[in-house]
Formats: C-alpha cells, structure tokens, sequence
C-alpha cells in the first residue's frame, strides 16, 4: 500500500478525552476515530488489524469444528419477549420501531435468534451437534462508553452457540472451543489467563473469561505463578494449607481492651499478630442469622457463603440486629461464651489451626487470650469461606497465587437449557422423547481485543504490532522522495516484497525524514526498511520496531533478514 | 465441509411466499431464512456465496487504488441534518434514540459520516484524491420487501467514496471504478450491461447503473446487440435515420374523419401506416405551452423535452387547456393551420422526413392528408425527443437496439460538491484558496449481486452456481456411508482434494442415495463426484452440474479432471 493513497491521520498530541494508552495511541496513529460516543469508525490500518484478528478466529474456529454464518442486526422483539430478555435487558438493549411501528432490538448477542433458526430446521438428535459463529456488529448502549475500543456501544464481535443432545456432547465441545480460544489469544500475541468466572454450585468448569493482564483491567485475576490456574478473586478456592504448631494451649483468660475494635487495633494493643486472633462476624443468609468466623488476617468471600448455604441472598447484619442477638457490638464477637448456642457457626478451616488466639469477649472492653477453637468452641462447621490472597499455594497444586488485572476478550458458557426451554426448542432423543436441545455459548470481543493488543504492545514511542496482527509487516520509508535513487530503490524493493508475498507499506509521501520516522515508530509496523543516503551504494537500513535495534545491510539481504524476522 | 457438520436445510417444496426463482430457490437451498420481512440470516452455504462475491470486489477495488474503512452503522442525526437528508430521506431511513434520547440513524449509506471524516482530516489538495470503500450491513425500512435479498431491509453493500481537488481527478478514478465494476460483475459470471442512468443536462457521463439483464428486474434498458451501449430507455438518445424517400410532394387536402382521433384509428380509417401519420401534443413546459409532433409510430419522451427546455416540471395539457389554447379537442389536433401562430412548435427529428402525411385539421372530424412538413408547417424546432424502440440503430453506431429488463446491482455517480458544500468539506488548493471537495460515489448491492446470480444460475432442479461463486467447488457423495468401501474412498479423496485446494462439500450423512443427489443439484455445486457401487474397483463419476454432463473415471484421474474443469 502506498502511503499516498490511504488516510493515515496521524497526531502528535495526546487527544485529551483519551485516558488509556491504547485509546490514545490507536487515534493517535490513525487506525480509528470517534463518530459519536463509543462509535468509531475504522480507518484503513484499524481495519487491517482488526480483519488480521478476524482470520485467526476464522482459523481457528473452523478447526475447532464450528460453522460461520451471519444472522440479521435486526431482532424482532417478539423473539425477546419469548426468552424474557426483552424486560430483563435493560436500557442497554437498543430499540427501535420500523415503519409499521414493529418494535426491534439491534443485537447486542443472538441466543434468540439462532435458537428461533435452529428450533425450525433441526427436529432430531441426529442433526446435532451442531456449532455455529458469526462475526459481526453488536451493539449496546452502555451508560459510559470509555477506553476507546475497550467499552464502546457499536463493536466488533465473534459470537457461537452450540447445540446438543447430551451434556457429554456439550463437554467435549465447550473443550475444543476453550483450546480454540486459547489458540486464537496466542496467536494475537496477548498474555492472557483463562479465568474460572463462576463456579459457584455448578463446579467451577462451566463458564470462562478469557482475560488480558493489564493494569487497566477492570475485574482482578488470583493466577498461578508457575501453571495455568487461573480464577476471578470471588471464585479461587483456597487450599488450606494452616498447621497447628504443637503450641501447648494455655488457659483462656479475659483482658481488658479499653476502645479496641478492629483486628489491626487489637492486635497491637496486645502485642499479637493478626494471623492469632479471630475476626467474629454475623450475617444475614436470607432469613437465618450465621456466625461467621475467619482469621484476623484473612477476608471473608461472601459468593462463597452463599454457595455453602445455596443461599439467593447473604449481606452483613446491621449494628441493632447484632446487637439484638448476640447482646454486644461489633468490635467485642467472639465465639467463646456467645450469648446464644443457639446460632449457626460457621469457620474458615484456618481458624481450625489455630492456638492460644485472640478473639472478643462478647463484651464492650475485652477479649479473650488463649482461645484454642475445639476446646472453647467446638460447635463449629469449618468450610473453605475465604478469599485467596497473594502468596497463597495455588489450587491446583501449582505453584503460588499472583493477583492481576485483567481486560475480558472472550467468555465461553455452558447455557444449558435456558434458552430452549424459553423458546420451546424441542428436539426428538434417541428414545422418541422431546427434549430441550443443550446449549453452549461463546464470545470474543474482537475490536477488544485489537485494544487489549495495543494496551500490551506499545512504548514512548508508539504502537508494537506483533507481527501476526501488524497491518503491514514492512514499513518501507525512502527517506526522500526527490532524490532519484532513493525513490527508484524504494519502488524496486516495494515491488520486490509484495511479489515475494510480505504486506508493505510505502511512504511515498513528500514528507521530511523526521515526520516519517516519527509516524513509523507511531504506528508500530514490525520492521522499518529505510532507503536513504546510501541507496546509491545498495545499502539500506532495517529496524526492528519491537527492540529498537537497527542496522545497515546491502539490499541483497533483504529477502533473507526478513524471512529470518517475520518468516 | 462435512455435510454432518454443518446446516442446509433443504425444501422439497416452494415458499409459498417466495415469487422469484431466486428467492424460491436460495430458500430451498438452504442458503438462508428469513427472520422478518426483508430481513434474513445468512446460513453457511449464503455466507460463502457471499464471502466469494466480497472477495472479487475486495480484489478489484484494490486493483483500482480504493482502499477499505469501515465505518459505523450508528450515525447520529446532526449529521444527516447537515447534509439536509435527515428530512428529506423520509420513512426508508430507520431511526432510533440511545439512553441519552439522541437521535441516531442506521445507516443505508454513509455519505455524511465519510464527508465528516474526511473534512476533519483533509486540508489540502496535497492529501487527495482518496477513494475509500466499505463492505457493511445497510437498513432500509422498505414499504415492500420483496424477492428475497432482492429488495430486503437488511443488506449488504459495498460502498465507496471519492475525494478530488479537481474535475479531471474525478473523471479518472470515475473510470478507473467504472472498470473495476465491470471486471467484478463479470467474475461473477453475470450478464450484465453499464447503462447510462441519468444524463439530462449532464451530458450522460455522470452516473452509470450496472444492471443484471433479467426478466424480473424493475427497469427497461434499451441495449445494443452487438456493441456495449446500455441506457435506461429514458436516457437513450436516439439517432434520426429516417430519410425522404424523395415521392412527390402532393396537394394539402382536408378529408373527413368522422369519430377518428387516435393514430390507430386515423391509420386504419384512411389506410395509411402509423409512420405516415403525425402525432401533435399540446404540453406544458414550467409555465409555457408548446406543440410536440412525434411521428405516428413514435413516443414522446418527456424527459427530453424537459432537458430541452431545461424546464423543472412537464406536463401534457388537459384536454381544457387545449381547447382554450388550440380551440379544438386531442383527436384532431395538427400543425397546419393552427388557431394561433403565437405557441411554440417543436418536432421530433423524423418528423421533418415524413412526405405526404396525416395530421389532424384543428376542426373535429376532419384531417390534413397530403402533409409535407417544410411546406406545410415550415416554423418547427427539430430535435431528439422520442424514446429509443427495439429495432433503432444503437446510438453509438454499432449494432441494433433491442430492449431487456435489469436489476441493478451496482451504481457509480459524480456526486460532485452535494455533500461537500452542504456539509463544509472543504480544502485548499494549489493556489492557497478554499473550495469544496469534489467527490463520487459507487456502491454494490453485495446481497442483490448473489439474488442475481442465483436468477440467472438455476435451472429446474435447482441453482447452477458458477465456479468463481459456488459455496464449494467439489460436492463429493459416497452415497452409501454404510458401504465401508465407499466411506473408505470418499473420505480418502475428501483429504486429497481438500489437500491439493478444492473447497469440498462432502456428504457424509446417513441418508438415501435419491435424498442426496436432489439436494446435491438443488444447491448446485459445478462438479458432484460420486463414491458408489463401484468404489471397490476404483471407478468414481463425475457430474458436470452445468449441463448435467456425468461420466465415470478411475479415480486416479480425478485431479487431472478437476483441473479442466475448475482450474
């Protein structure tokens, strides 16, 4: 492509509404531009990355067995009001009325339409499985677009759906989608995690989110450091790895804390560290109150006391009904001589291990030394209830827990029966019997992922495509377009590296050297050809964009440099 | 493409709400649904379709220097009130408010967003021409959607725009596209013609149509039968060839014609042919009258008079404006001897060759025979005014008109400053001073384009697609896959031909030898390869969909075979 002949509108300041790199460098290169809040329009280079994205899906998708097709933007409502979205969705559902004043949904996801599409043509377990993709434009009106691609309200997207007669059939497929994922994130260069995202009752093996690490992610990763385990905070399982020490267990006695509340102030006070005392809480789990113990340097995870109780709601009792129950204020709980026995307790399994600890005496003022949880409170069901922490071993056995932030780029889910029992999706099983069809759906937010590219690969400098998604993997500057041996080199190494199947970009731009370069190293092509003074000695530079190294070769090597760098 | 993996579902009968073969049969197919009116999914074998006729317009728009953008499909409103069109695009615009109540259109093209662009990012002369393209879903809000993708209200199109500082500049990529579409139209195998659509007072280089020849299209092109002259029959001009056959002029004389008013009735009455009578019309041309004489045979084509006169509304007069203006009724009007002499004359340009001609006499009842235009009525402007007829010499010189219907598919058009001016798109030129850029516009019906195919590709037993477009190249049957042999060898020559770079359907389905060989020529790949009985010996068969042309060959020659037929 010659540099001519595109748009390429390059800036040198920082667009000010712009507060990540990747915004800021993608408009600053000239691969994108705003239309109107959270819509942008691809300019040449933006689209040439993004369709660069597109076929390493498409490649991958299509070995993972799934089929491509494109269903309309357009969603009749009906459809909607079928899965009950159409009230549950919310404002960021666009809508509109057509001229019969019919009512619309632009899509922002196509369970109902496809599930509508395969309730009519598949009757028979026979047809299935079937998984089928689409790339396409969604939409959502989110409240605050922000971060350019990242949280836009028209974006690319590469949505699948499954369908299946077993949940066997459901497993094996959701499996060589999560391979496929793993393989198209790889392939864009991108360190990533694929997070357990809600476990929950189901087991913790039925949905993931692909996440980029990045400090501007918005949801936090707990990751091993050593294998692949990786979890949203709220779903990690802790391995309690908390021994008693043999400590012999002295007798309990009351202390007077005068003001002293809070695990860090206790602690202090009595001169012992947070990991011997004992943090008391009481919550609300629906309608029952619970004891909820863990140890004073560990956090309760609230998603999993729900999950132990299978409960709909759990939130911290008040003040007043801690007070009506347990007869004391928050600061003073304690497990030891409760003003009830008739309360629920519930423990974190490190405070099983602990000795001559630390907890409140159920009374304003004082706390108990020398508490050793079977001998003072023995009533007590220990649970894995806490969230992990940093340091913390892996769950899997691997290696220790990191926390990251990470940027979601895909997501795959094991709907189940959700749709097709809403939408009536009946098929024919192997005994004659209707069934819902079993359903697994699959995301990648493509323009996102273009996002989350630029957010991992970029310096002072600019952009740092790797080579697999560059718009062009050569960038091929004849520094001066009057001087006749110059540009006559340029055209012949322009025709030269296209025949020999490299995408190039040309700068034949009447341009000064300084504009050129400064472009170059903005826009982030892999490798910078430039043909410069010495092109009447057939010597020209290479630059690699990602290490900054640059050296001067004679034209004859070229070829062969840039198939030992880009292949 | 394994036929188990993936989704066509073919009709054994035809939609009843289906009325073109197109639509019948890309329904029948399994190439798509509908999902509501004018509005379909695309299911795997369409999306190919496609995908192949995208690609040919990727490679020739490239070819001829435009290159690819994509833009929003959300385009908020203040934009199209710049332009003007937000009122005056009326009900077909699809519109919709966001959460913040701003008003947004969906795109059913994109003149204002790329004028937008393009003027925040183009200052100078220097950074022009640009032509950039889109290949994008589009909305419409039709009144009637009919035939399928034909005349749907979501579509795909490939849209271009061209940006010039200079009216040369804009000629040249006019034609360099003009090309292009010609080239893309013909890779897809259609019959087609590029016809002028609108010259008027343009002088008829300004905007072609590329119009499918076929029965169900909208429009009457008058085309030449041997040469590539097309035109919209509004837009033919037509060459005079009419001579004097030099007989001798006779004497004027007035002979009754009781109840005799039209060309037919005159004709017949007085036993002279159509041609040698005289039509005489009274129209009214913005707010003057004029007499119109057409020959007998001929029709006045009012938008010739229009740009004749460079008026902005004909109209014919009604019959009580001719009576007050030429004191007698339409049957008998004529140019001889008329009520006034004040009212212009004008006369199509074979007129002036009739020789002893009828005309009416200005008195009811009565007509002129013995008419000689120059003696009798000599005060007449001459000029082009009658629509072209089958039978008339191609204005180009070459060949002989003949009429046809089309579907247009495609449309280039010099919008000049339309968009520029209105919406302050302006640059500076060579000489430092402000002007508007001049711009094209040149779309493809990408979804229309396969419609058209399939009605010109198709035959009683279904479509017929062409090499270039055909979903896959290869449609290979073992026609028993319980026959070990033959699963054996069609899973064999599924790898080969998959390996040596033939797309293959193979239908590896359970199904009845007669199921799969009608649905294997309702979606009409061109070659179907056969795995039957005589597997075993080697021996496969080859059809040739096309012209249904099947032989048997061992299977050792397939390849050599396949590479004749497909390349």
């Amino acid at each position: 492509m010659r540099q001519s002949m595109t748009i390429i509108p390059t800036l040198r300041e920082v667009p000010s509404d712009a507060e990540v790199k990747s915004h800021q460098l993608l408009l600053r290169a000239g691969f994108m531009r705003q239309t109107a809040s959270g819509i942008y329009s691809y300019l040449p280079l933006g689209l040439k990355v993004i369709q660069n994205v597109e076929k390493i899906i498409r490649e991958e998708m299509e070995r993972a067995g799934a089929v491509e097709l494109l269903m309309p933007t357009l969603q009749q409502a009906e459809l909607w009001v079928e899965s009950g979205r159409w009230n549950s969705y919310g404002p960021e559902l666009m809508r509109m009325h057509d001229r019969h004043n019919r009512e619309f949904a632009l899509g922002p996801t196509h369970e109902e339409v496809i599930t509508s599409l395969l309730r009519d043509e598949v009757k028979s377990y026979k047809k299935l499985p079937l998984t089928l993709y689409q790339i396409q434009t969604k939409f959502r009106d989110e409240k605050r677009p922000r971060f350019g691609l990242l949280r836009g309200r028209e974006f690319i997207m590469k949505d699948a759906y499954s369908f299946h007669s077993s949940q066997e059939s459901l497993d094996e497929v959701y499996d060589r989608l999560f391979t496929a994922y793993s393989n198209i994130f790889s392939r864009c260069g991108l360190n990533f995690r694929a997070v357990i995202a809600d476990s929950g009752a189901m087991g913790g093996k039925d949905t993931h989110e692909f996440m980029v690490l990045s400090e501007i992610g918005e949801d936090t990763i707990a990751y091993s450091d050593t294998s692949s385990f990786a979890a949203n905070i709220e779903m990690a399982p802790v391995v309690n790895t908390a021994v008693k020490t043999g400590e012999a267990a002295k007798e309990l006695e009351k202390v007077e804390t005068p003001d002293q509340k809070t695990i860090e102030e206790v602690s202090s006070f009595l001169d012992v560290p947070a990991e011997k005392c004992l943090k008391t809480l009481l919550w609300k789990v629906d309608d029952e109150f619970v004891v909820v113990l863990v140890r004073g340097d560990h956090e309760l995870n609230d998603i999993k006391l729900k999950n132990l109780f299978n409960a709909a709601i759990v939130e911290p009792a008040t003040p007043e009904e801690t007070k009506e129950i347990l007869g004391v204020n928050f600061g003073s709980l304690g497990p030891v001589h409760m003003k009830t026995s008739e309360i629920k307790v519930v423990a974190d399994a490190a405070v099983q291990m602990l000795e001559n600890a630390v907890c409140g005496a159920n009374e304003d003022g004082f706390h108990y030394v020398n508490v050793n949880p079977d001998r003072d409170f023995p009533a007590v069901q220990y649970e894995d209830l806490r969230f992990i922490q940093e340091g913390d071993p892996s769950p899997d056995g691997q290696g220790t827990i990191k926390f990251a932030k990470g940027i979601e780029v895909g997501h795959v889910f094991k709907l189940g029966t959700r749709y097709s029992e809403s939408m009536n999706g009946m098929i024919l099983d192997e005994n004659g019997r209707q069934k819902p069809m079993i359903m697994g759906c699959y995301g990648i937010g493509v323009s996102r992922t273009v996002s989350a590219i630029a957010e991992q690969f970029n310096d002072e400098k600019g952009l740092i495509w790797p080579v697999n998604i560059a718009p062009y993997q050569v960038h091929l500057i004849p520094v001066n377009m009057k001087d006749e041996a110059q540009k006559q080199l340029g055209e012949e190494l322009y025709e030269e590296l296209t025949r020999a199947g490299y995408d190039v970009l040309i700068d034949d731009r009447p341009e000064r050297a300084g504009v050129k370069f400064a472009d170059s190293d903005l826009i982030g092509m892999p490798v910078r050809v430039t043909v410069g003074k010495k092109a009447q000695e057939g010597i020209i530079e290479m630059k690699i964009r990602e290490n900054g190294e640059s050296f001067e070769i004679p034209v004859g090597e070229l070829l062969e440099r840039l198939k030992t760098i880009i292949g």
